[in-house]
């Protein structure tokens, strides 16, 4: 999952370079009292080493060539569930044996009762290609570093570090008292960097052995060590190939040029036509269905601080658009969006050809809030699609995924404990937020019926999915800790407080 | 240059399943009392097996592997000049040594005199490759055969056959006479088919040899036999490569979409504004310059039969639209245009990608009427995209080419004497028609600073650029009886008669 731009304490930079606060300098309580207090002290080499070890292996689940690693990554998180005491921990290949895809790895220990609730840990062990930009790394991707107090390396914190926070706190709470406070599983995927392909799958396929009462991601940021944050929704997505034709061929458009139509102008036309002079999209009944933020987390996403000029640099965009009245903040991460994400007709190649173009294709990603329905925005774009596009033209739609919105309310059990957590371990009530993408988190909800809650202590400045990714040490620490108290909150809620479950 | 479609006596058909009118059978004075009738009754045989020689000639200019045949060709043709009876028959290379063009062919006869008028002819020996549709021939296109009155192959019309057509005149005058009534020029081109690359620089640096007081172009159509036609105008045209671009790099949809700019949302914004809702190009004074026809012309195009079914059929087209108020003749003759022929962004690939598209690209091809001009185009197109493309985004903007308008007023001597020999031959007064293409004459004309008028004798039935092209055999041998007479005019003219040389 990647960090919400424009917020955090500034934009990604070379180790040693750095104009960010130390670590370790942020107000608040401090680890004192907190249930896995001396374990965190005394295992900080150890964690530090193991994290190491992890993010040497390039678990690139985008390169074929990387199928080994990827392996080699499962077998290692399955040997950490495994050292910190759970059970039955294992590799759970995924695909077909022809397409295989990134082994996922499970483990779980089931003795606090029935009545005690069931944690689902999800985090993944696969990572981002090295460099999938243009700018180089300040030290090699995969020989982890530590400088400045932030470990280095591509996966430190998008997830292996996150992954590792959970599993420690399973550990540290093991060791200490030598069983947990609630049933925990964890599933550890190897291909969410991919968009988790086969997950719906294999979500299906274990549903029972992966029954859990709720969800915890660890796959998230906040937005700063003194600005403590969690996500409680994710955008739905649908997406749609649109295929126009208007002649049987090209023609030339010194003979047929100005009456006959071209395919280029038609989508041309259907892009521009998709937004209102207020950027609001022209679907019918797009908006229906779409809920406004209470007034509790709308004046929580406002106190989250914004600088635009940053957020226009990191974007790399010299000015901001969007739906008319909302800010920036409200337009990617609570009001639905239409992308033209492609669109392609007539000659493209070097220098000039004269014809009227014959076939268009326009590809449109629409992102969700609750409650859009991805079916619903289908029909309306079949219906818009029906009234724009001139008869005679040759309409062909395909759809791609349908990811529903995901949200958790701010009144439910597990986020008021989440928050709790939070505010113990890092001092401040944490400032609820909205992801703009779409993730494996919806599917996980909805397969398994559980609610999602997100401990997610990467910051934004950690350059996820860029070169120089790297993990607030002191984030780790705070994170088992926090990973450790949320399972004992957890625990006390029980069952019926975590509410129904599916 | 190609026909206009939706003309003429029906489309395209395969050798021996045409309905058209049996060739000969059209009313009008035929070949008696006309200065080459007894020429060509003699000569038939030997010009029919020297057309088939040639269109055996793959000569195809767009494709390097023919450049043997292509000087094959240019041989051959010199070799006609020659025993027609000219002069100084050369073979002129073009382009570089490095990158050679398709060779032009020469020849002249100047002993007229100067008071006598000079009449450059042009053609073009190159052709079009066999089969740029998926369509298959009914015989092989460099293998050609007479079927029912038609030589098929290809350039048996486009252009080879026309252009021995003017060879054929010149020799059968020389023949008979020993003599002509004007100075006489031939350029056989030899890459027409793949946009005349080097003959703008190829005029420019034979401009003296070439010097004429009128072009006759023959590689047009006419309607039908019993509605003979020439083409007194061809269309400007200006192009224009325009990238835009919003971003350094595309954006992940989740995370900006909905508040940064849209590459491909501003280009098809763009593009969906070069029309309005009459579907008038909305450039600034795009339509200052443009000149109504003269009320003649008005009718004399009016009388153009047009089928709008076989029209829509040629084109493979459901519907036409274009400028409103305007017949489907006038949109692609006479009024000017702007068409999108490429607009590409974002992914285009198979499935989905989740961008924002940070770059676009947008081709429009502009053809021009009478007076526009290229550069005052450019200006507005310019000083349009100052105004519409949101500032922040950057622009760039390469022109390709700049081809002026073309007319010759039907008032022009060259063009009465011209209409005088199509009744004279074909029994009917021509409609003047107005091509909507750019091809080679406007270079003709402005360098060499001569009126150009159009003999074309082929069909529009004739394939040009298709499979089964063909040529009417009766319109070849009545194409060089008025090649004839046209000389005959012209040289009455005189001089003095033709008006103003350059």
């Amino acid at each position: 999952m990647l960090p919400a731009p424009g917020t955090g304490t500034g934009p990604g930079q070379a180790p040693g370079t750095s104009t960010e606060p130390a670590p370790g300098a942020v107000a608040g309580p401090g680890p004192g009292g907190l249930a896995l207090a001396g374990y965190v002290g005394r295992s900080k080499d150890r964690v530090l080493a193991t994290l190491v070890d992890w993010v040497r292996i390039p678990s690139v689940s985008a390169e074929p060539s990387h199928a080994g690693d990827l392996a080699a990554s499962a077998e290692l998180c399955r040997r950490l569930l495994e050292e910190a005491g759970l059970s039955d921990a294992q590799v759970w290949p995924t695909g077909t044996a022809e397409e295989p895809g990134g082994p996922a790895v499970f483990g779980q220990w089931l003795g606090a009762g029935p009545d005690a609730p069931t944690v689902l840990v999800y985090c993944h062990h696969d990572v981002q290609p090295a460099d999938p930009r243009s700018e180089p790394w300040s030290t090699p991707p995969f020989e982890p570093k530590v400088v400045g107090g932030r470990l280095f390396g591509r996966g430190s914190s998008d997830d292996k570090g996150q992954a590792l926070m959970q599993v420690e706190a399973a550990r540290g709470l093991l060791a200490e008292r030598g069983r947990l406070p609630v049933n925990l599983k964890f599933l550890v995927e190897g291909e969410e960097e991919v968009g988790s392909p086969h997950l719906g799958a294999l979500l299906q396929q274990r549903r029972d052995q992966l029954a859990a009462d709720v969800v915890v991601v660890s796959d998230t940021t906040m937005l700063a060590p003194d600005l403590p944050s969690t996500s409680v929704s994710m955008r739905g997505l649908v997406a749609f190939d649109i295929v126009l034709r208007t002649a049987r061929a090209d023609l030339h458009s010194g003979i047929w040029g100005g009456t006959v139509p071209n395919a280029a102008l038609v989508a041309a036309r259907l892009a521009a036509r998709l937004h209102d002079s207020a950027h609001r999209v022209t679907l019918p009944g797009f908006y229906d269905r779409v809920v406004e933020l209470s007034e509790a987390e709308a004046a929580s996403l406002a106190a989250v601080p914004f600088d635009e000029e940053r957020y226009k640099q990191q974007a790399g965009v010299a000015y901001l658009e969007g739906e008319a009245g909302r800010s920036p903040q409200e337009r990617t991460g609570t009001r639905p969006t239409a992308e033209v994400v492609g669109i392609h007709a007539g000659y493209g190649g070097p220098g000039m050809k004269t014809v009227v173009p014959a076939e268009a294709n326009l590809k449109l990603a629409l992102r969700l809030v609750p409650d859009q329905r991805p079916d619903e925005v289908e029909a309306s774009l079949r219906s818009w699609l029906a009234d724009e596009v001139p008869p005679g033209v040759e309409l062909s739609v395909a759809r791609y995924g349908g990811v529903k919105p995901l949200v958790t309310p701010l009144g439910h059990p597990a986020v008021k404990a989440l928050a709790q957590v939070i505010e113990r371990v890092w001092g401040k009530a944490p400032v609820f937020t909205r992801e703009g993408g779409s993730g494996p988190e919806e599917a996980l909800s909805r397969v398994l019926g559980a609610p999602v809650i997100a401990l997610g202590v990467s910051l934004p400045v950690d350059n996820f999915h860029a070169p120089d990714e790297r993990f607030e040490l002191e984030q780790l620490w705070r994170g088992i800790l926090a990973a450790g108290e949320l399972l004992i909150e957890l625990g006390a809620l029980g069952r019926p407080g975590l509410g129904p479950a599916r």
